[in-house]
């Protein structure tokens, strides 16, 4: 690896500026600023670097599939996403953030940790590859979308399109992560799935004064009763069928839990909380927050909530509630559940208005794809890194992968203070240049396993 | 009584014209807009009219305190106010809320039903009653505030200064009330009270990504789950105390609702409701709607409310209560209740953030004073008036009259589409006049009662 870390040392100012360059372009997908220019834009710079690319088209923003041919007969995906989270509030920048700036080490900038760093980074280690060796040590497949900060909306016609292409890869190196609170660096191999619903509750066709309270029935009480009635006061999801499609946690996911050192006093004083929920601790905490399935009220919305008294019997209650998921549960089953469930109940008149879902998706922590990826990472970092079988958060990878049995792991030029989707977005220079290097190694060391 | 009619039918034109110029002068008490001049204007229609006129400063808006002399040894109470509300959706009246306008026999403006109308008629009854016999046939004590619409906020303040007056009136003369949709007279002799409370409960110290549902505790939760066990899905308020002291309906009472006939289809219809609650209907109905204390949620705020999804596990949750109180409950002792509840629940973390009250007070329908208004009301409209012991609604009856035993009737010259609150609210001319004859008559009958 000498002579690729000397050739990522003598590019450094080039690729430093190839990373501000694309930061300065705005590709904000939940307000389609700049998402059809940055497409544009990404993938002059892959067909650059060699790529054969195609944008596949969908019904929002394209998905880049850019092919490189390697030395060796199997196939890596790199999975990326080239939109950014909306800026606002943009007061609490301490720079603009389309104008990437330099400050102490960091460089600042919306999309700089999440996760145009980690395109840029992968850019580099491919670049540098190529100048060092001739060819790649492996076939890359490089699928990179324009709508992960809005949920993925149209990447499963681009999975659907493709899918020849998904089925014939070894593994999946996925966007995000990085280096955690305590400068280990973390390996997530799946994320949680996610059924999002809206519940609506109506009463009379208008507002009434609340003295008729006594006479006409109250949406806000039928809401709020049909929502205990999914959960109640010891936290327990209630909905018959809710978790008969658990797994159980492996032996291996169990191990990899326990190594993994959760800094829990830091994000308990981070959050503002006096304990976490159900006094949790230890590894009880850990394994709620990955394997632990979830019923969240996101929002509920009724009636008056301005200064002071207003008497009125609101005509409509409205929640918005986000189930996380858990192998192998799927967001089409719980949403009839919670149907069944409410119905059963008494709740028939409390309508679901519409539901989202994503498949969750754990991984192995034995599988040799990321064991290659830990020992590569181990060797580069200095430290055995933590795997984590799923993150506590959401994304496409039971879409894109799991669904057609490709390992993930994640590898990201982030650290524990990078602030995605908040103002002052940054990175460490010093996790860019070595998420480069780690890369160039990780495919190297791809290349050298068997299909 | 045909002197004052025809002294009514002379000034027509001319207590037509005071109407219309009272109704011009805006006094929006929740926006603070000409409150103080419509309280000089008024004040100086009295003074006009032979009244000795104060006005009793509070830390709101002054009350007006005007006293004229009359032939028997008592007094009679009359109570109003002269603050408005506010007139928005500007967008939905025929025509400006403060240029009175006259059609089709009807006169729209702000205020004209809510109560201006109301006090331009006993204005006017007791001008052509001076004019037509000399002098007042009692001893009339006004009092005329100007916070009504915004819960009487300082009216206590009132009367604790005055309760030397308020003590020795023989029955006071409510504002609002007159005819239902079926064309009959009412008079309500109360009003209930009123618990009005803000409960909040707070989690980490902001917003968190809702993946951290897994091991944050939820605020929105906790406050849903305090509120169901404060009443349950049977609609029964399961707050120990709630109901200890609530005296029992009198014999006079019942009889009282069984004469009303509460316009039952027209007003589900007019509500869009298919059925009133619990399947309500007939004596049950009234019972309820009139001597049923309530529990119902004025509003219910947390998270996130817009469109599609946000994942979010807001860090506060807060929702606005009011209970109708019937006597002989007190807002006071309801709230130590509530408090006493969500402790002895396990919600202590749920605060009572603030609170205010009013008491309730249900009147006597054999009270020879609401005896008189009954008799007097049967003369003038050609059929026996509905006496409702008590309004759904609040009011400052207890405060006023009722913690000093003074009996209360309404009299009001609204009818079922006056539209008071709302968007062209209106008086019918034809009401408005029979007002100023209901109100002369009435004080000529309460003059030859005994002390």
């Amino acid at each position: 690896m000498t002579s690729i870390r000397a050739d990522i040392e003598t590019h450094r100012e080039a690729y430093l500026a190839r990373l501000k360059d694309l930061i300065r372009q705005p590709s904000i997908s939940s307000q389609g600023t700049g998402v059809a220019e940055t497409c544009t834009k990404l993938a002059g710079l892959l067909e650059d670097a060699g790529f054969q690319v195609e944008r596949v088209p969908t019904d929002g923003a394209a998905v880049i599939l850019a092919r490189m041919a390697g030395d060796a007969p199997q196939s890596v995906l790199f999975y990326n996403h080239y939109d950014v989270q909306p800026v606002d509030p943009l007061e609490l920048w301490d720079s603009p953030p389309f104008e990437p700036a330099q400050r102490d080490g960091k460089l600042y900038g919306r999309g700089v940790a999440d996760n145009k760093g980690d395109i840029v980074a992968r850019l580099c280690a491919i670049e540098s590859t190529l100048r060092t060796r001739g060819r790649l040590p492996v076939n890359l497949v490089w699928a990179i979308e324009g709508e992960e900060e809005i949920g993925s909306l149209h990447l499963h016609q681009f999975v659907a399109a493709r899918q020849d292409v998904l089925r014939n890869v070894a593994g999946c190196v996925w966007e995000a992560g990085g280096k955690n609170a305590r400068e280990r660096f973390e390996i997530a191999l799946g994320c949680k799935g996610l059924l999002y619903v809206e519940l609506v509750a109506r009463g009379a066709d208008r507002d009434l004064h609340s003295a008729l309270a006594a006479i006409a029935p109250s949406p806000v009480w039928r809401l709020l009763w049909a929502l205990a009635g999914l959960k109640g006061p010891d936290g327990q999801v209630c909905v018959p069928g809710f978790l008969d499609d658990v797994r159980p946690i492996s032996p291996a996911q169990h191990a990899a839990l326990a190594g993994w050192e959760y800094p829990e006093e830091e994000n308990r004083t981070l959050m503002g909380l006096s304990a976490f929920l159900d006094d949790l601790t230890g590894p009880a905490l850990k394994e709620r927050l990955i394997f632990g399935p979830t019923c969240n009220i996101d929002g509920f919305h009724a009636g008056y909530g301005g200064p002071g008294t207003k008497t009125v019997l609101p005509n409509e209650a409205r929640a918005k509630l986000d189930f996380r998921l858990v192998p192998d549960q799927r967001p089409e089953h719980i949403v009839e559940c919670v149907r069944a469930h409410l119905d059963a109940t008494g709740f028939e008149d409390v309508e679901i208005a519409w539901w989202e879902g994503e498949a969750p998706a754990a991984g192995d922590p034995d599988h040799p794809f990321v064991q290659t990826a830990a020992r590569v990472a181990g060797q580069l970092y200095g430290h055995p890194p933590t795997l984590l079988p799923m993150m506590a958060g959401t994304g496409p990878v039971h879409l894109l992968c799991d669904q057609f049995d490709v390992p993930v792991v994640t590898a990201g030029v982030g650290y524990a203070d990078s602030r995605a989707h908040a103002p002052n977005e940054n990175i460490r220079l010093t996790d860019f240049f070595e998420g480069i290097e780690y890369i160039a190694a990780l495919i190297e060391a791809l290349g050298e396993n068997e299909p």
